[in-house]
């Protein structure tokens, strides 16, 4: 079956979640040491949240999640001080995309083909991280898990995919970094890219990847 | 309300996860350096492996994701061998128990108080654990989340235990040093303790806990 939509993760995939503390160690040197770590705390700790919450059958907004994970990795690190925290979650609004994602999502239109982001992101944070990497205009659908109150890789998350667009899964090529994602998106039936930016072993879970690129510069490759 | 009924998580929190890979280490040079590291990447790769299961409503029993997500830290070490992949999980049903376990668990006897241990472990993990730390008969119930097939923090967990004890959830004192599980467990409505061996903030999820303290064993002084 041909692909006839290409779905795209948004944080960690198009966007660099590391973006924001880096961008502010390089005003503030209270980071300068510590940035990569703090990175890696509040992004272990938002996606840690967001399963636990949706476990526990409770749920708060990615906006509000993304800030209690911050607040944990800040107390970790000792670094607790309001005002980086604001400076931290307005960078976070504006994360930088990866260089090579406008060339890809204009080639992606050249095929013909719709694109899309499915993220655990709310609307007002995926607009504002969308325009702000100036690729907003290169989108056709942006779906928030925000309609459901439940996350990913809840199968539900998936299926707003294939109720948005009227398609079958395998006709949906989902994009993602995030191996656990790619694992969740490969369970519910869509063909899968896991963009493995780091070298990391494959998730044992059900639901492996049908590919696998360092970046996602070669994406137009699988697509008719 | 009483405590009438003490309950403890297992890994982690009686039995000490990172003492297959140390004493690994002990024979095996391969794991000189490495072994703090692929300690921390297995548990935190078996952790996620039962939230994400739980979200994607598939199940497999605690021994294959443990055995998984030591596949994973291993790959990602450069580890791969099949004989020491074997030691670690052998290893892994023979965890020690820290040392203030057994006299604690005999003090909480003497207040004429049920002990039980509720645990993501197989029965037969659990089984083997605390009969290598000689801490089985020290013990009044083991229960298992196999016999619900899905894993913590899923509230059904929770409530095993006050189906067993046929107990409100607030005679109940949760014990972990899992702060996922602690959340979950005062979420439920427990009364929980948070072993913070490690010192680290306390998760900011949905139930916070009623009392932390560093180990074990001042745990009676919660007790009527």
């Amino acid at each position: 079956m041909q692909v006839s939509v290409v779905v795209f993760d948004a944080y960690g995939t198009l966007f660099d979640v590391a973006g924001a503390a880096r961008a502010a160690a390089a005003s503030d040197t209270r980071l300068a040491g510590l940035w990569p770590r703090l990175a890696d705390d509040w992004r272990r700790k938002q996606l840690e949240y967001t399963w636990l919450r949706s476990l526990m059958r409770d749920h708060a907004d990615f906006a509000s999640v993304t800030a209690e994970a911050l607040d944990w990795a800040m107390e970790a690190a000792g670094l607790e001080d309001a005002a980086l925290r604001a400076r931290l979650l307005a960078l976070y609004d504006e994360l930088p995309a990866y260089p090579e994602v406008p060339a890809m999502l204009k080639a992606v239109q050249t095929r013909g083909l719709p694109r899309a982001i499915l993220s655990n992101g709310t609307p007002a944070m995926l607009s504002s991280a969308t325009r702000a990497a100036g690729v907003a205009p290169l989108l056709d659908a942006v779906l928030s898990v925000e309609d459901l109150g439940i996350y990913k890789p809840d199968p539900s998350v998936y299926a707003l995919v294939t109720a948005h667009f009227d398609v079958p899964p395998p006709e949906v090529l989902f994009v993602s970094s995030n191996g656990w994602d790619v694992a969740g998106a490969s369970a519910f039936g869509f063909r899968t890219l896991w963009v493995n930016r780091m070298g990391a072993p494959v998730d044992r879970l059900p639901g492996r990847p049908d590919h696998i690129a360092r970046d996602l510069s070669s994406l137009t490759d699988l697509l008719p």
